[in-house]
């Protein structure tokens, strides 16, 4: 079980103390996991002073009450209002401004009524953001077990990828391989998609067979105690042709050059350059149809966006993917992607494996 | 690609000839689902006449153009704000009164504000709801493959509990059976609990080695074409017990009894007690902590909730879990689960498989 409380600690710093908040409502189920370290809740109420409180429905309750032993556990029955126990609660512990993560419409609706009034309840999840998109110690230990797992997983693929074989019969041991090797459940769908289906970047794994000389693109990730990897290798099943070699080429060095870029203090815009213009200088500009990449942690895809309209810099302790790819409709895609850790000076890769178009 | 124009029809006949709306915007992803076939979508704008509109961006959108047909499909730009372009484009329309079926309290205040009044949107997920609990030819068609799929990834669970095998290897192995025979992702996080973990509904799967003696939980689900299943055996690697062998068997007897209630026209508490009169009258009532069981489809847990506290009727259609379960703090625990499609006259089993405590 992590030890969450630093973590409370310093949303309460930058939240309470200079944010002017005096109490934190958390919903989200992945800022659950972040605070708690243990799935299954509800809802977390961080006051100013004390214990935080956790809500739990019957179902999980005995489990919640073992394992949070740094919190408060309080049952939700079945037919309770828990948005107005809340909101009663947070009241009566003397809240008078209350931050809320994330929250649909209509629970939005219940919490507000029941609470002070409309204003004193604001929508603040950018202090919780804020705090996991620089990832600590402990994320970043489990983060780099996740893509050894994940590389793991992309041997099988290799190994697996022949003319012939369905696309669902490679996402079987792919997935075989990282879950016998103490994997969590997949980050994300595995996506193997072969021939005129691999220009499409979420082309899906169907019942295809793979095809002598088609593309497969391969994109896969293992968790670790929660913490997502990604990674994308394409490949082709047979002899590679001049033109398909011509394409992995420039998304290779695409990739390479925003893998040099990337560093501590590095403005995003720049880093997504880095590999665009490569693909641009060699005619495909516009078959890049997506950003460069994305944040990785609890969530496969979450802040910080590597894209040109984010005009943010790189920080030590980002965990990103670099994924450059180019889709030609009814011909066939590459991507090559990996997950990496941003230090001062340069990044390191979380996900490591061979990077060839031939199985 | 499911054809799903008859599905988008009868949405309009209740919530727009009976409902008094005249525009409907889909933004559940599950929903999206249901109404298009196809995923990788952001919303689905439903007019009154003419065409849907799905909104896409960019990484999807050749993909929905390609699988899309009966709908008009919209490209969204990565700094567009899609909650102001479709609320522009809906008054455009002349929509006077919108139903959203559900939505981020941020999301909605964007969507309103650019729309006619507050008053002229309304949260309406009941309409899309009331379309989904009850499952057309198409759907019990995947579900019945589903189930079967859930089923041969048990006999790999009950192949494969032994005394010395850590509980993820076990996982391993059922997920393989499931995915190598064309099953989709798993449709939740398979539970492998052992051991006093077992007692805790949702009792994980850790690395811990299963021992001797131990009650083992196993609760899994696989995919067809984005629909779910959901099953659980409760094994004991190698010698039952006198008390495990009760509990078992109240436990298996409730289950039955439950199933023998379920039919049409059945009200919804009337199947619930079905089995909680049979674990109550053995004297373990106070460890049955959780209801009877929930809907299945797109999402494993969906309405209806088979609950005492749910005055509904069962309706033909239905898919819908009966898993009671007892759970003994630090001793164990049993679940025996079956995804159920209810009928006319009785309920038919999709999930089938062996029922016994001895792997």
């Amino acid at each position: 079980m992590v030890n969450t409380l630093k973590r409370i600690d310093a949303l309460k710093k930058s939240a309470f103390t200079r944010g002017g908040f005096d109490g934190y409502l958390i919903f989200n189920s992945k800022n659950l996991l972040y605070f708690l370290g243990f799935p299954g809740t509800s809802s977390l109420f961080i006051p100013a002073d004390g214990e935080g409180i956790v809500y739990v429905y019957g179902v999980n309750y005995e489990q919640a009450k073992a394992v949070g032993k740094n919190f408060k556990v309080q049952l939700v029955k079945n037919d309770e209002n828990l948005m107005a126990k809340i909101a009663r609660e947070a009241k009566d512990c003397g809240v008078k401004k209350l931050a809320v993560d994330a929250l649909g419409v209509e629970n939005w609706q219940a919490l507000t009524e029941e609470f002070r009034s409309n204003k004193a309840v604001e929508l603040s999840g950018g202090f919780v953001q804020a705090l996991r998109v620089v990832k600590d110690p402990v994320e970043i230990k489990l983060m780099r077990k996740a893509g050894e797992l994940t590389s793991r997983g992309m041997e099988a693929a290799i190994e697996a990828t022949k003319p012939g074989v369905k696309e669902f019969e490679v996402a079987a041991e792919i997935e075989y391989a990282m879950r016998k090797r103490g994997a969590g459940p997949v980050a994300f769908e595995t996506i193997v998609a072969s021939g005129a289906c691999s220009a499409f970047p979420h082309g899906g794994c169907s019942g295809r067979e793979i095809r002598e000389g088609d593309l497969v693109v391969i994109d896969i990730g293992a968790t670790c105690d929660y913490y997502c990897s990604d990674m994308t290798r394409t490949l082709v099943a047979g002899k590679p042709s001049e033109k398909q070699k011509r394409i992995y080429n420039v998304v290779k060095t695409a990739q390479e050059n925003a893998f040099e870029a990337m560093k501590a203090g590095a403005p995003i815009p720049d880093v997504d350059a880095a590999a665009r213009k490569v693909i641009e200088a060699a005619g495909y500009g516009k078959y890049f149809v997506h950003r460069l990449g994305h944040g990785v942690g609890l969530e496969v895809h979450e802040p910080p966006t590597l894209s040109h309209s984010n005009k943010d810099k790189l920080a030590a302790g980002n965990v990103v993917t670099d994924e450059p790819g180019i889709y030609l409709l009814g011909y066939g895609g590459v991507r090559i992607e990996d997950t990496l850790l941003v230090q001062k000076d340069r990044a390191e890769k979380l996900t490591v494996g061979p990077c060839s178009l031939r199985p």
